[in-house]
């Protein structure tokens, strides 16, 4: 599928693997095919990674150091959170020349491309698009797989999440399922795809039908979108379009969750039923994709109030409504074998 | 408003001054405050502009060569049409290197950038963005300017023509409007703007943002923003959902023509009514904008023709219709100041 050889990671998560915004390196560790042989974060040294994190699902030893790391043969440091501020501090960048001087391969999904600051050194800018993505075409209109798109009532709401779930959730049912990565996290758990919202405005599109052409290669029975962004987040919506069209799904998983938060601080949440509606609406102008399935990220939620909304959810929106997470994907899954 | 010293422009269109895809050579004669000293096109060499084509309303001499043009003291040169097959002819280049020997600008909206090719020359590649676009902060919700954002049934149906009709009924108004340029064209036009289909995805909105902060600086009445692509067009339809959220128009004018083409030969166009909904739903999710007009191009077709096709949109959507170009675009303007 990806043509590149499998990875032995060291995640470097110094100080903040416990941190929510570690998301890279939680993604890898929970998803990734590839293995993780060490996790660095001097402040829980010691413990492995199912003792520290259990929600991660898979074990690694915690080590102090990049050297430690070293001893256990990766092939690759995966930077696996963005750093305060945005900027790479210093004590980061000596790791990854310790690292890059071992012949390690740097991995990064960083928005500032580290390959100029390692001169020589293998690195993989991951949200780098690669120079030649081509205009829509409209042959991805005629792929046979059958294509389901992750959209959601805000970003950072657990389209990744839930687009791997049900590819989890197809896996144990014997469905053959392909993810398609659309953003940084994506990409490091797949070891391929394309960061969308790096690329070049007009080639949007032309970017998610070729992930998609790519996925459908070996004909699988679903491609599953990661989606981006929301329609309703003034600064991401135009990204969401673009794989709306571009990616030709023939239905939609929405993903909601219960925050009342405004978007930005600026704009309120749609609410699932009426974001489903101008998704299908949207999407009909170049193909038909009905939303066939909630998804709902109910984390931090008691039990009682997470089971309420997801029967608010259901009953809005008439839908399949789970949290594939705290329960399983296996609602969602059906949904779209049916669609 | 631009900080840009006014331009002399000799405008390159060998061979082609007439054909309909020198939409850069048309959209600056006829819209372009900066002078025209003279256009390049030997087969029309000894006419004028007017005689040769009328509808440009600007007269110019049409000179065979460059250095003929030379004669009449340009300061720039524009490359005014695409090449065929989109890389620059070698006759084309030699032209462009005799005017950048001669210390003349070159200026060229084409995708290819031309300053590599020219080391040393001064050249303004329009399609290059500005390497400081900020994401979609917020700020452009609260411009007190009326702004109003141009959209369409499909792409290249006159959304820059109509921004700049209304622009032009506005000052025959004495209403000051900013144009607010956002592809090449307009660019040009202006001296200003940014090519908003050449910018990273994730920057589109924060771009639209920052043209309108900047065209409302001077607090006009109006802030005309010329629109990208359609929602339905399936390669473009994220660049035109990031200008229509990023720029945060307080209504909108919806561009229409009469043909019945498929976009991109795939999915058909929707109906003015239809298309209309869509965007102000899309819209509201982040600010109210109701479509108040439609802008329609009847060209080629005979007046009775286009009477009843303007008659048959304006009875389908309830809003007042009409072609800027073959009537007025004062009605148009009402509408946006009546909004």
């Amino acid at each position: 599928m990806t043509g590149v050889p499998k990875r032995r990671y060291a995640v470097l998560a110094e100080g903040r693997l416990r941190d929510p915004n570690a998301k890279t390196a939680h993604g890898l560790i929970r998803y990734g095919e590839d293995e993780i042989v060490a996790v660095i974060d001097s402040t829980l040294a010691g413990q492995r990674v199912l003792e520290a994190m259990p929600e991660l699902r898979r074990d690694a030893p915690i080590v102090a150091t990049v050297e430690e790391a070293l001893a256990y043969g990766p092939t690759s440091i995966l930077v696996g959170l963005a750093p305060p501020g945005g900027r790479l501090p210093e004590d980061w960048l000596q790791t990854l020349r310790t690292a890059a001087d071992a012949g390690i391969e740097i991995v990064s999904g960083l928005h500032q491309r580290l390959a100029p600051l390692f001169p020589g050194a293998k690195v993989w800018d991951v949200r780098e698009p690669p120079d030649d993505v081509p205009l829509f075409s409209g042959e991805g209109l005629a792929v046979e797989s059958k294509v389901a798109l992750t959209v959601g009532t805000s970003s950072a709401i657990g389209k990744m999440t839930a687009t791997l779930e049900i590819q989890r959730a197809a896996s144990k049912a014997g469905v053959s399922a392909r993810f398609v990565p659309t953003g940084q996290t994506g990409v490091v758990i797949a070891g391929w795809g394309i960061c969308v919202d790096a690329v070049v405005s007009d080639f949007v599109a032309g970017a998610a039908e070729q992930l998609v052409l790519r996925a459908a290669e070996t004909s699988p029975d679903l491609v599953l979108v990661e989606g981006q962004g929301a329609l309703g987040h003034p600064a991401y919506s135009g990204v969401t379009v673009g794989l709306l069209h571009g990616s030709c799904p023939d239905c939609l998983v929405l993903c909601a969750d219960a925050s009342e938060e405004r978007i930005m601080g600026l704009v309120p949440r749609p609410s699932p039923a009426r974001i489903a509606l101008l998704y299908e609406q949207t999407a009909a102008l170049v193909k038909q994709a009905p939303v066939v399935a909630v998804s709902v990220n109910t984390k931090g939620l008691e039990d009682d109030v997470a089971g309420e909304f997801l029967a608010r959810v259901a009953d809005e929106t008439g839908l399949p409504t789970t949290d594939p997470l705290r329960h399983t994907a296996t609602p969602i899954l059906k949904a779209i074998l049916e669609a």
